[in-house]
This record gives structure tokens, C-alpha cells and sequence, in this order.
């Protein structure tokens, strides 16, 4: 069997012994084994001319106040999943060139509402990590933890715009990543609808307060200053988690497994 | 002021006339209004040389059971959301080619475990909501509605491998579209742990079978046959919400704001 030369990395930073062991083809002391039939079957039809592009992209140093603008002016276009996105992507667009002029942000447009209005995670966390991904590859991993418990954890929106399109009074902590969540308790503080100028503001000031805070992280990240500050871990918990226990389970938490 | 000239879109399905209208520079009548200077300067540093790419991209139908094995493989290599895109990209990268090759599969590593494992949105969901849109761009909001219904309401996983990395017996209904929710739920019913060889090979299954979903609706889709299924309408709840309100709140659900 040719192994070798069939199974090919489908992303540049994969090892090439990374994917042996994912498809269970490297035992412990290094020997080659097969695993099944249906494994070497998807690894193959997996990678055959599937050869993906160069990850992670060329970040250059952007001015955090640009990328909120960018950002704030960019949820009215295409809300917060899009916008948070943009806010990084479209300066490195100009600044760097390809490969950020070839990322279609509209495919990121679907976050809006926690995902199409299902009020999950937060659109702004989902667009803003795609582009720490982008920038930073594996070594974003502490900064998206860092940016979902900073979001978690802080009275927002912290950006004000210059010439805000509405104004009010509320900021909020929401404790949780969640749209639902965190949309919710700026409207129970504020006492304005989803459908209100107000909330649609605070929206926007939100994805723009998070695109100022990765190009903070990116930046300080880029000049090897960049030190992470979550300190979570999910093996406390015994199972994934936004360590917010008690808001859906009150204090009735359920037993952790560990079956 | 030269606006016409140097506002463009920086995605290529989105007119001018409703990036004009997103930047407050269109009033109701169609006469040209500045919103405001940082406003104007915002969308000036959005779009110089910013242009995006096309989108979205052409779609070619593809074998379900396919992009299934391929996610699941995939899942041992790049956990979740990463391997729930694959399915779906990666044959496209081999039957059509550019620009499907230029997409940094990589980028979407991070919705592991709802986000590197904060338990928010289901990185089968969050991947595979980017492959639909990159596919089927606005045509995919039903798409991703349905998928997010369609995991919630169904007894997962449904796809079985033919040789499968490990052996279990419960498939569980989520009820959520959230990883928390969803894998505490079949860890409850298993009586596993999550760094159980079981729950992981439920992970995978469950990632191969929203590729084979996904890839059921993009080929009717793009047969034209494509029905649309979920008919939740976020303006019923006033808030953006998964439609399982009492799953957190008891029976005490909180009044809506109409503000």
C-alpha cells in the first residue's frame, strides 16, 4: 500500500505526522497500522487535490480605533459577525494584500443574532475569532479564550463613536458569551426593544468595542508583547463550558461525569 | 465631495445603493445625506483597496456519505467545527477547485467544543454553517435554520461508521443547538465522561452527520428542490433565543421588553 505518498496534508501547518496519528495510522512506538478500510477510504478521498492554502495569513500592525470604525459602520451593513470581522480583515486587506483580499466576510454574515437570530454564541466572538484564526493560527487559541472572558466579564459597549447613531444610558456585564444572554440584560437594563434604534446601537458599539480589543491583542501578539490572561480549564467542569454554572442551573448544578 | 466615487462595496453582493443606505447616506427620498465625519471616514477606510472576493462560490453536488466520512476522519484530526467544513470543502476544493482551494480550513479549528471548549454554539454548526454560506450565500439563511432545527430536534448521532474508532449505545436529543446542552445531555445518558474514547467518537458521528444534512440540502438546493422546514420567527419572543426558553428558565420565563 502506498500510504505514503496518498496521504498528504490538507493544511499547511498540519504535520504530515499529525494526520498519520489522526487517521490512526502511527501506533505509539511509531509503527505504521491500518486502522480499516473506511479510514484510509476518507483520508484519501479527504486529501486527494485538496491541497489548502498557506495558514496563517501576513498580520500587520492595524490602529485599534480604525478597526472599531470600521466595525461600527459595518453592522449596519451586514450586523455583528460580519462587522467584527471586517474590522480586522479589511485594513490587513490593504495593508497586506492578498491572501486577506481573497477571505469572502460574507460568508460570515450568518453569525448575526448568535446565528441567524438563535441567540448562541455572540456574532461578534464568532466573526472576531475567525480573524484572530486568520492572523495568528494556533497561537490564537489564548487569545479567542482571552476575548470571550474579557466580553464575559466587562461593562459594554466600551466604544463610543463620535457620532453615535442613537443614544443610551445602559452598559452591562452579561456574564456569558451568549447573544441571548447578553443582548437580554442590556434590554432589561435599558428597557428598549430588539427591534429599537438603542439596540441596534449598542450592537454595533459592541462589535466595535470587540474589534478594538483583537487588534489590541493581535497587535501586542505581533510585537511579542501579547500575554494571555484566561485562566480557565474545562477539566475543572468535566465537561464544556462557559463556567457560568449557576445562571441556567441556579445552585442545583448537576454531578460532573466521570464515567 | 466626491462620495460616489470613493464609496464602493467591499463585497460583491451587496449594491452600492445598500451600502450608501448602511452608511446613512441615503434618505428615505434618495437625496444624499452625510451622517457625520467619522461616519464618512469610516467607510472610506473600509473600502479603499478593500475590495472582497466573489461570493458565493460555485457549487458542485457531492455524495453525502462522502462528506460524512471525510468529517469524521477529519474530527480526529482537527476536532469539531474544522472537520464539519471539510465535508463539505473539501470535495469541492477537488471538484471545482479555485476558489475553494484559497479557503484556510484552519480558521475554523477554534469552534471546538463551542468555541475552545467555552460550551457556547456547536462546532458542527458554526463550520458548517460557513461551508452553506460560502456555497449558497444568502440563499443559505433557511439552510442554516434548518440545520440548527434539524440538530436539535433529531436523535444524534445519526450516522454510524462502518468501523467505528469506539462503541456506544445512546443517541440523545439536544433539545439546543448548544455544545454544552448537546454533549451534556448524551454524557448523561452514556454515563461517560468527555474525555471518554466514546464521547469523542460520539463528536465525530455527530460532526459527520451535519455534513451528510448539509450536504443533502446544498445538492436540493442547487437541483432546485431545496423546501425550507424551521418556521421560529425570532419577532415572536422579542429576543433573539433558541425557542427552548424553559430549558433555563423554568416555568419563571421573563417577560418580553417591547420597550
Amino acid at each position: 500500500m502506498e500510504q505514503k505518498k496518498t496521504i498528504t496534508p490538507g493544511e499547511s501547518n498540519v504535520s504530515r505526522r499529525d494526520i498519520l496519528k489522526g487517521a490512526g495510522l502511527v501506533a505509539a512506538g511509531g509503527t505504521f497500522i491500518a486502522a480499516g478500510a473506511v479510514t484510509l477510504a476518507g483520508m484519501a478521498e479527504a486529501d486527494k487535490g485538496a491541497k489548502g492554502p498557506v495558514y496563517p495569513w501576513p498580520y500587520r500592525k492595524i490602529n485599534p480605533r480604525k478597526a472599531a470604525e470600521i466595525a461600527y459602520n459595518n453592522w449596519y451593513r451586514n450586523f455583528c459577525s460580519f462587522a467584527a470581522a471586517s474590522g480586522i480583515i479589511i485594513p490587513e486587506r490593504r495593508l497586506v494584500g492578498k491572501p486577506w483580499t481573497s477571505y469572502p466576510l460574507m460568508s460570515l454574515k450568518f453569525g448575526e443574532g448568535g446565528v441567524e437570530g438563535w441567540g448562541t454564541l455572540c456574532g461578534t466572538l464568532l466573526g472576531g475569532s475567525v480573524a484572530i484564526s486568520l492572523a495568528a493560527g494556533h497561537e490564537g487559541k489564548p487569545m479567542i479564550n482571552d476575548l470571550m472572558q474579557w466580553y464575559s466579564e466587562t461593562m459594554q459597549p466600551v466604544f463610543e463613536p463620535e457620532n453615535p447613531r442613537a443614544r443610551f444610558k445602559s452598559r452591562t456585564v452579561s456574564d456569558s458569551p451568549l447573544c441571548h444572554i447578553s443582548v437580554g440584560k442590556w434590554m432589561k437594563a435599558e428597557g428598549k426593544s430588539l427591534g429599537s434604534p438603542e439596540r441596534r446601537d449598542r450592537c454595533a458599539r459592541l462589535t466595535a468595542s470587540v474589534s478594538f480589543q483583537i487588534a489590541v491583542m493581535l497587535n501586542d501578539w505581533h510585537d511579542g508583547k501579547y500575554k494571555r490572561s484566561y485562566t480557565g480549564r474545562q477539566s475543572d467542569f468535566g465537561i464544556t463550558t462557559q463556567n457560568n454554572c449557576t445562571d441556567c442551573h441556579g445552585s442545583d448544578v448537576p454531578p460532573r461525569i466521570d464515567g
